[in-house]
C-alpha cells in the first residue's frame, strides 16, 4: 500500500486459512467437515482451518492445515477467495483466505478412520455450518464448475487409472446434472488429456471397462 | 477456523487491499500507478492501496481505495487474489487482498489531470514497481485473458456505445496479439452479447462505422 502505517486507525486483523477439501463419494461432490470443539458454534460442523503463522506464507498455511487437520498431503490445492465481512466471526474481526483442495476418495478413507470429529458430507445434503462456511463451500463448488472444462481438476478426484464411466461420474458430480454418455466419451477422447493404458478394470459380472490415465 | 485463539502463537497481521486498475489506452492494456511518498521504495511507482479498516468489508475497502486514490466510482471491480509471502514488505508482515478494476479510458483522463503522483503505464512497458506489485499486475493480466471469452469484461473497458473495431482493439490489448477481423466480427455478432444501435460514429475521412452496445 502507499500510505504510512497508522496502527491506531487500522489495527492488524486476525487472518485465517479455511480449507474446502472436496472429493467425489458415491457420485456426489462431498466436503470434509470438522466438528468445532470451542465456542462459538461449539459442536457444530465447520470447515477445517487455522490461523496464518507470522512467518508462513498463505500457501504454506493451507498445506499445513491440510496435513494437520485432514491428515492429507498432495492433491490439488488452490486459493479460492478471501472472505472479510466484519461480522463473519462474532468474537473478533477475522479475514479468512479460503483454499480448496481436491483428493480422490480412497485417499480420504484412511484419514477419516477413527476420527469422530471429521466427516465427509455431500454438498447436496450439508448440515448447518458455523460462520459463513456454507457460502464458502458454495463458492468452491461454483469454482469447480467453472474450471472443469479448461483445467484438469477432474483427474485430481480420481485414482491414477480410471474408467471413462468413473470420469463421467466425476463430471456429473461437479456439474450436478447427468451428461450424455457417448457425447462425453467422444469429447474426452478428442480433448487429448487422457490415453488408454491397455489394461482393464478388475473383473465383475460385465465386461471390464478399459482403464485410462492422464496423458 | 476450529482452534482456540492464541494471539501469542498467531499474532494478528496487517491486512491491505491493493488495486490493479486497468484500462485500454492506444490499443494497449495499461494500469494506474501511484508514486510512493513514504519509505520503503519512496519515489517508486506502486499499485494504489491501503489498509483494511476494522469495520469495513474487503469489497468496501477496495471501493474506498478506488474512490480515494484513483478518484473513481463504478466500473468492474473484482477480487483477484491474496498475496501473503512473509517477506513481501520489509517493514512488517502484510497480507494483501488484491482487487482488479476495469474502466474505459475516458473515465480515467479527468482523474489523472493535475495529479503528478498518478500515471497510466502500459503493461508491456512498466517501470520497476515496489514490493511484489509487478507479479500482482501480471496475475491480473492473466485473469483478464482467462475471463475474456466467458465474462463481459471487454465492455467494462469501452464507452457505452462502441464500434466493432474498438471492441476488437480491447480484445487484442488483453490477449496481447492480433485477431482475424472477419472471424472476430462474426464471433461477436453470433455470441449475442451486443446489438447494433442503428447509429454511426462521428464522421471522419472514411465511412463512419456502426455503433454497438451491450445487449
Amino acid at each position: 500500500m502507499s500510505e504510512p502505517y497508522d496502527p491506531a486507525a487500522f489495527p492488524p486483523l486476525a487472518v485465517t486459512v479455511d480449507l474446502v477439501l472436496m472429493t467425489v463419494q458415491d457420485g456426489h461432490l462431498a466436503v470434509l467437515l470438522q466438528r468445532r470443539s470451542e465456542d462459538p458454534h461449539k459442536g457444530d460442523w465447520a470447515l477445517p482451518g487455522g490461523f496464518v503463522g507470522a512467518a508462513e506464507s498463505l500457501d504454506d498455511a493451507a498445506q499445513r492445515i491440510l496435513a494437520d487437520k485432514a491428515g492429507m498431503t498432495g492433491g490439488w490445492l488452490e486459493q479460492l477467495y478471501s472472505f472479510g465481512d466484519p461480522a463473519r466471526d462474532p468474537r473478533m474481526r477475522v479475514v479468512t483466505i479460503a483454499y480448496f483442495a481436491l483428493l480422490p476418495e480412497h485417499r480420504l478413507r484412511d484419514a477419516l478412520a477413527g476420527r469422530a470429529d471429521l466427516t465427509l458430507a455431500p454438498l447436496d445434503a450439508l448440515p448447518g455450518l458455523a460462520f459463513d462456511h456454507r457460502s464458502i463451500v458454495d463458492h468452491a463448488a461454483a469454482r469447480l464448475r467453472g474450471k472443469l472444462d479448461y483445467a484438469p481438476i477432474a483427474f485430481a478426484l480420481l485414482p491414477s487409472r480410471f474408467t471413462l464411466r468413473a470420469l463421467q461420474q466425476v463430471h456429473e458430480a461437479i456439474l450436478g446434472s447427468p451428461l450424455n454418455k457417448p457425447a462425453f466419451r467422444r469429447r474426452m477422447l478428442d480433448a487429448g488429456w487422457i490415453e488408454g493404458t491397455g489394461e482393464r478394470e478388475e473383473g465383475g459380472a460385465f465386461r471390464p471397462a478399459e482403464l485410462y490415465r492422464v496423458r
